[in-house]
C-alpha cells in the first residue's frame, strides 16, 4: 500500500534511544502521507491533533484526510497562535481533550505546528496516562531542526519560560519541507540561526558548506533537505549521548545564554526579537567573549558575524529595535537562567569555529564588563 | 554528626534503578532525623514540603526543625485532607509554590503525608524544571508499603483517577513507623491489605507468616517493621524489573481490577469503602474467580478470606454498607480501567496462594456471570 520510507528525495535520521528509539523523516509532502507512516510505525489507531489557528487553516484538513484514509480515527484542537499558548490553562484544555478522545497508551497525540504547539502537546502526551505516544509534525524551520527533536517539552509560568515540563520523546517526527515555503523570510532566517549553530558547535565543515550554499537552503531544493537532515542528525547525536542534559547536551545552548537574556530584556516581544534572532546575536557574543578570554581568534567571531549578517540576521545588540534595559538587568536575566549552579555561571564558549565547549565557573564580573563594552561600541 | 543509617532497629531497602537508585529507610523516629538523612544523600540545601491539614498539624513542625538544624532551608504548603486534593488546580498551586521557593534541580520537594500528598507532590517534583529531587515521608501504612515506592505519581480528572501523572522516582523514602500509632484501626487495616497482597502475589511463606504474626504487626514492634520491609522489598523487586509497567509490574494489581470497580461503584465515598478495603474484597474475588476457572483450589480462596476477615477487613461485596449498582455498571467500571487492551480484559489471576499471574484476554462474559453469582449468594 505505502511505499517504503524514506523515498528517494527524503532523508531519515534515526535516534537510537533503546526502547524510546524513533525516526525523523525529512522531505516534501510528508503531511499528505502521515496516515501511512502512522499506521506502519504505531500500534494505536486513534490520534488527537493539537494545532494553532495559522497552521491549522492550511494543514489540518490534509492531515485529517490522510489519517482517515489509512484508518486512523482523529480529533483536533486548534489553539491561538503565540508563546502565550504555552500556559497551564491550555495544558488542562489539551489533556482534557486527549482524555475525552479516549487516547490510550498506544494511541498518539500529534503536534501540528511550531515549537509552541510541539512543547505544549508533547507535555500533554507525556502526562496523560503517564505517557502516550507522540508524533511531531513541525511546521517551522526552527521546530524542524531543533525543538521537535530530543524530547524536551514544557510550558511557561509567571516565574519564567519552560519551567514546567517533562522529557518525553516522540515516536515519529515528520518534517515536511514543503510547508517551509509558506514561512515569512524572517521566520525562515530565525530557524536558520539554529542550523548555523550545529556547525559552530563541532562541525566546521558544515559551517563552511553553509557559507557557500545558504542561498539554495533558503530557496528550497536538495540543499534545504540536506541542511535540515545534518541539523537533525547533529542534535540526535547529542541527545542519544546525553538524553537528560547532564553534560554534553548543554553544548546545544551555544548562543542561548546571551540570547535568552536578550529575549527576556525585550519582554519576549516578537516584533522586536524572536528566539532565533536572539540566538544569532548570542552566538556572535559567545565567539567575541571567547576571543576576549583569549580562547579563540577575533577573526572567527568576525566570520560568524559576517555570515549571519549576510543572510539577514541581526548580530549586534543595537540591531534590536527600541531601548535595551541596563546591563545589570541583562545580568539578572542571565543569572536566572537554568544554567546556573550554586551562583556560578556556566557558559558555552569556543576555541574557534566548530570547537565549542562547556565552561563552568565563568566569573559574572567578566561577563558584565564584556556586555557593557559590547553595547557601547 | 549523624550516625550511619540504618540504625540497629531500622531496615533499609535499596532500589537498584541505575542513576535513579534510591534507599527506603524504615523505622521509628525518622521524621526527627530527616535533616541528617537529607544532607547526607542530596546535594541541594533547599526543600519545599507539601503536607495536609491532619498530618501537618502533628509532624510539620518536627520535620521543619530537623531540616533547619541540619542547614536545609524549607518552606511548606498545607492542603486539605482527601482524594479531592489530587486536582489540576492543586498541581498548579504546588508547582507555583515550588518555583517561588526557587527549588533547583538538586533541591527537593518533600511529600509529608499519605498517598494523596505523595502522588500530587511527586507529580509536581516530576515536572518542575523537568524534574527536581523528591523525598517521600509516607505517614499512612498504605503509603509506606505501596504508593511511596516505585515512582508512580498522578492526579485525578473528571475522566477518572490517576489519569494524569508521570513516573518520577523519589531520591529517598523515610518510612517513620512511629507515626503509624496515630492511625485509626480502619486506616491501618486498609494498609495491611496491601501487605497481604505481596504474600499472595508470589510469597506464600510471607502469607503464612502474616497468618501467625498479624497481631504483632498491628500492635507495633519488630514484626511491624519486618512486614513493612518485606513489602517494600517485594514492591522494589517488581519495580526494578519493570519500572514502567510494561509486564511483570501488572502483578501489583492483584485484587485491584475488582477493587477499583467497587471504589467507582461507591463513588469513592470513603465512609463506605476505602482503597485497601476494595483491594481486600478484590483479592478474595480474584481467588474465587480463579477457582471458578479451575485454575486454583477453592480452599485457597477460603483461606485468604478467613485471614482478611480475622483482621477485620471486608471480604464480600455485601460487607459494603449501602446499595451497590447493577452488575452491568460494575462491568463498565472494569472496562474503563486502564488494564484493558483492545476491548479484551486483562486480569491478575492465581494458581493458588503466592502463585499469581497476568492473564490476558479473559472473556468479559465470564467475569460478568461470576460477579452476578457472587452478589446473589
Amino acid at each position: 500500500m505505502n511505499a517504503p520510507s524514506p523515498r528517494p528525495n527524503e532523508r531519515l535520521v534515526h535516534l537510537a534511544l533503546g526502547d524510546r528509539a524513533y525516526d525523523i523523516l525529512i522531505g516534501p509532502g510528508l503531511i499528505a502521507r502521515a496516515g501511512g507512516e502512522f499506521i506502519s510505525r504505531l500500534k494505536g489507531r486513534r490520534a488527537a491533533i493539537i494545532t494553532d489557528e495559522n497552521v491549522g487553516a492550511r494543514y489540518l484538513s490534509p492531515l485529517m484526510d490522510s489519517l482517515q484514509t489509512d484508518g486512523v480515527e482523529a480529533v483536533s484542537l486548534t489553539l491561538p497562535v503565540g508563546e502565550k499558548t504555552k500556559s497551564f490553562d491550555n495544558l488542562a484544555a489539551v489533556t482534557d481533550m486527549v482524555l475525552s478522545a479516549r487516547i490510550e497508551r498506544n494511541d498518539a497525540v500529534i503536534a501540528l505546528g511550531g515549537g509552541v504547539i510541539g512543547d505544549l502537546a508533547g507535555f500533554a502526551a507525556g502526562i496523560v496516562r503517564r505517557g502516550v505516544r507522540f508524533v511531531q509534525i513541525p511546521t517551522s524551520l526552527l521546530a524542524q531542526v531543533d525543538s521537535s527533536v530530543g524530547g524536551k517539552t514544557g510550558i511557561n509560568t509567571r516565574h519564567g519560560k519552560n519551567l514546567l515540563g517533562v522529557f518525553h520523546q516522540p515516536d515519529l517526527v515528520l518534517a515536511d519541507t514543503a510547508v517551509l515555503d509558506s514561512l515569512s523570510p524572517r521566520e525562515f532566517r530565525a530557524g536558520y540561526a539554529e542550523i548555523v549553530k550545529y556547525g559552530l558547535i563541532d562541525k566546521p565543515y558544515f559551517f563552511h558548506w553553509l557559507e557557500r550554499h545558504w542561498k539554495q537552503v533558503f530557496e528550497g531544493g536538495p540543499e534545504r533537505i540536506e541542511a535540515i537532515a545534518v541539523s537533525c542528525q547533529a542534535k540526535a547525536d547529542v541527545v542519544v549521548e546525553d538524553e537528560r542534559e547532564t553534560g554534553r547536551r548543554a553544548l546545544l545552548n551555544l548562543g542561548h545564554t546571551f540570547g535568552h537574556a536578550l529575549e527576556a530584556a525585550t519582554a519576549y516581544d516578537s516584533s522586536r526579537l524572536v528566539h532565533g534572532e536572539g540566538v544569532a546575536i548570542g552566538m556572535v557574543l559567545a565567539h567575541r567573549f571567547s576571543a576576549r578570554l583569549n580562547l579563540a581568534s577575533p577573526d572567527d567571531a568576525a566570520r560568524v558575524a559576517a555570515h549571519l549578517s549576510e543572510v539577514g540576521l541581526p548580530t549586534e545588540m543595537w540591531d534590536i529595535p527600541g531601548e535595551l534595559p541596563p546591563t545589570e538587568i541583562l545580568m539578572e536575566a542571565i543569572a536566572q537562567d537554568k544554567k546556573v549552579k550554586g551562583g556560578k555561571l556556566t557558559f558555552i564558549l569556543t576555541r574557534g569555529i566548530g570547537q565549542s565547549f562547556v565552561a563552568d565557573e565563568v566569573p559574572a564580573s567578566e561577563v558584565m564588563a564584556f556586555l557593557e563594552g559590547m553595547r557601547n561600541q
